[in-house]
């Protein structure tokens, strides 16, 4: 009898290790904004920003290539190509921010971030909301809410309420309120504030809509208590909104420290860490921090492909332009359930809710495995997982704008509302 | 005026990011055993170990170039490859160990794998030596004794005495006591043991000469005391030590968790924790953990083709057959400064001490740079850093043994032995 796929991954990793999707997609090939399955099925990609320049890119793939043949080491030795790789990120970055170190995941990115703040205040007490993700180690996954941490919560993390601007709409008064209030109860316990961590466009919260400044009063807070603010752009950055090459920037934000991840490069496994001098200064002095992997010569490489691409292909400028005509058609689509429709980009949220703003997560649930049956990948989020997710690679453009907009139109036509 | 390499690093890395050596080497290429600088001049690497099956090998580079071209995802999907990969390495284990998942560094598999001892146990209380090495994470890094954490040790972390073969010499029997009092202090402080994390052939505590069946005490008191074994393969796995696949096999101890790392992908960012069923299960049932790079394709790829590569060259055997013949010419070298010569496959010490076995770590320096001197990269580690450090990717065969030895007696030769 032969093991099905699902059988042999349980067998393999063990249980509880979720795929997507009530029948998991098996997936071989990719192209561009395209994925085949093992039986040569077609799907367009509307969810995987790490392939963010395109699956399979072939510049990028040429890089990997070359330097992998050529030289793969560490950064113990000079090489050329961590350094060109820093003097790229951080000549698109302003705030001062002048300085940093790669590393291999966004995960481990942001566990450096928050001993960044912690090294560079003395303090320890990080803020984040209640309904973010910044990544997996023991540390970071302090600041997580799908899961409590194994032990219960460390006494230095508050959480303040997630904006949701569909049933609480809000300047960012009541946002920096409630950031206060965990600044004043830090400071009440005796632990102080390091920092605050954020995703600038508050990905893993839903993509609330937001006005221009919201976040302002809050890092504004943060700043007043001495705390660093730390911008986490593995979701939003690298031209993502459109708008600006990262979230921060379109946010009107000043970080201390920036985190980069997924799409840094197109899936090779490299991340990055930047920070101003004086915190940079005093992490490096607090601790004797070094990545074996973190600024290989393969990985930089990777990552100048991944910017040159975005560059030459214009794939920002392609962000903004295709975000405007894929809003308006998401705007267009008529259904009892849509509740909002937002986008930061090629970020974008379609939020179903029944009576009363509640959520209808059953019947996004319905609605991304009828996508799916149509070809089409995306997922869901948000309060009540009632958000469609819509995140496509960068060079997605009007042609796929039209193709995702049209099979959506029909889901919702076929997708039955709970009574 | 033109930025030196050091001064353009120290501007975009920060402060105290070290580099090996006094004048930093420049490599830019590097094939099977030997790398070269930018002024094109040579080096025999007898140092690393993540270049495990050599530098820029084809089949390695040629599997990561097609697997990137064809599609890189992750494990929400299903892929052949990961579950591949896991098959083929825990075919090699023994011990229950039937299940894995892929990560992208050491730390972040010994950081899950500490919380695995946690989550199996629902104790908190970790066992280390304290002169080791596990990880940068903020979670591993209290297990390191380089530099004291920030924020001061956790209370669940305890660091017993590293053995010191040439010091104290030990059959286990002394080791297992320190192990035995730090169990009974993690109960007696209401904390309670979860596990021991050991490289098995103590590669950070400077590799010390010890009888098998050295570390058996020390891991039957942890398990009468209901905690786990983890060990930490991440330097002396992959066959490095000529007679075994695994370090822990060598050892004749049984772990519940293996890690692995750096050597995995041949410098591709891919690491593994391996463990039993009834321990992944409890660390699944605890913690929702997903590693968005862990597992993707590419990796998976080059993990594959680096087992491929040891088992299609016989590089354990060249290890063992290399070692033998290294170690009769590293025995053979006269200097008042040796006080033992070791190895356990292609990983030796040579550890130089002056009157009362003082190390003479200042020495061992000089020697490190003579040696450069003459185009062989070693380094040094254990007490008092008098150990020369030998660690060659794997190909490295008799010829390069003997370039190397013959280098080491003319650098003997050369180096002022202080007053």
């Amino acid at each position: 009898m032969t093991e099905t796929p699902a059988a042999r991954r349980a067998r393999l990793m063990g249980p509880n290790v979720p795929t997507f999707y009530r029948t998991p997609v098996h997936l071989v090939r990719g192209e561009g904004v395209w994925l085949w399955d093992a039986a040569g099925r077609r799907y367009l990609d509307c969810y995987n920003n790490v392939a963010h320049v395109g699956h399979g890119h072939p510049r990028v793939v040429a890089a990997i290539a070359a330097q992998a043949a050529l030289l793969n080491t560490h950064t113990r030795y000079h090489h050329d190509l961590v350094l060109d790789c820093l003097e790229r990120l951080t000549a698109t970055l302003g705030h001062g921010i002048a300085q940093g170190m790669l590393v291999c995941t966004g995960s481990e990115a942001n566990d450096v971030a928050i001993r960044m703040a912690q090294a560079a205040t003395g303090r320890a007490g990080m803020i984040a909301t209640d309904a973010t993700y910044h990544g997996n180690t023991a540390l970071v996954s302090q600041l997580s809410t799908r899961r409590p941490p194994i032990g219960g919560r460390a006494p230095w993390v508050r959480l303040v309420p997630a904006p949701d601007g569909l049933r609480s709409p809000d300047d960012g008064t009541r946002f920096a309120a409630h950031v206060q209030a965990a600044i004043d109860d830090l400071e009440a316990a005796g632990i102080g504030l390091a920092g605050m961590m954020l995703c600038p466009v508050l990905a893993n919260e839903g993509l609330p809509d937001f006005p221009a400044g919201f976040l302002v009063p809050a890092t504004e807070a943060v700043r007043r208590a001495g705390g660093l603010v730390i911008a986490d752009e593995v979701q939003c950055g690298f031209g993502r909104t459109g708008s600006h090459m990262w979230g921060h920037d379109r946010m009107g934000i000043a970080p201390d420290v920036v985190t980069l991840g997924k799409p840094m490069g197109n899936g090779h496994p490299v991340a990055a860490v930047l920070a101003t001098p004086p915190v940079m200064a005093a992490f490096r002095g607090a601790f004797g921090y070094f990545n074996t992997f973190g600024g290989n010569p393969v990985s930089a490489a990777a990552a100048l492909a991944v910017l040159d691409v975005i560059r030459d292909e214009g794939l920002q400028e392609n962000a903004a332009r295709t975000s405007l005509y894929l809003l308006d058609r998401l705007r267009a689509l008529r259904h009892p359930l849509i509740a909002d429709v937002r986008g930061a980009g090629h970020f974008y949220g379609v939020e179903f809710a029944g009576d009363g703003l509640a959520p209808a997560g059953d019947f996004v649930a319905d609605l991304v495995e009828a996508m799916l049956a149509r070809g089409v990948l995306v997922n869901r989020i948000g309060p009540g997982g009632a958000t469609l997710k819509i995140r496509p690679p960068m060079p997605f453009g009007i042609p796929h704008a039209d193709l995702l907009a049209d099979a959506l139109a029909d889901a919702l036509a076929a997708t039955r509302v709970p009574a």
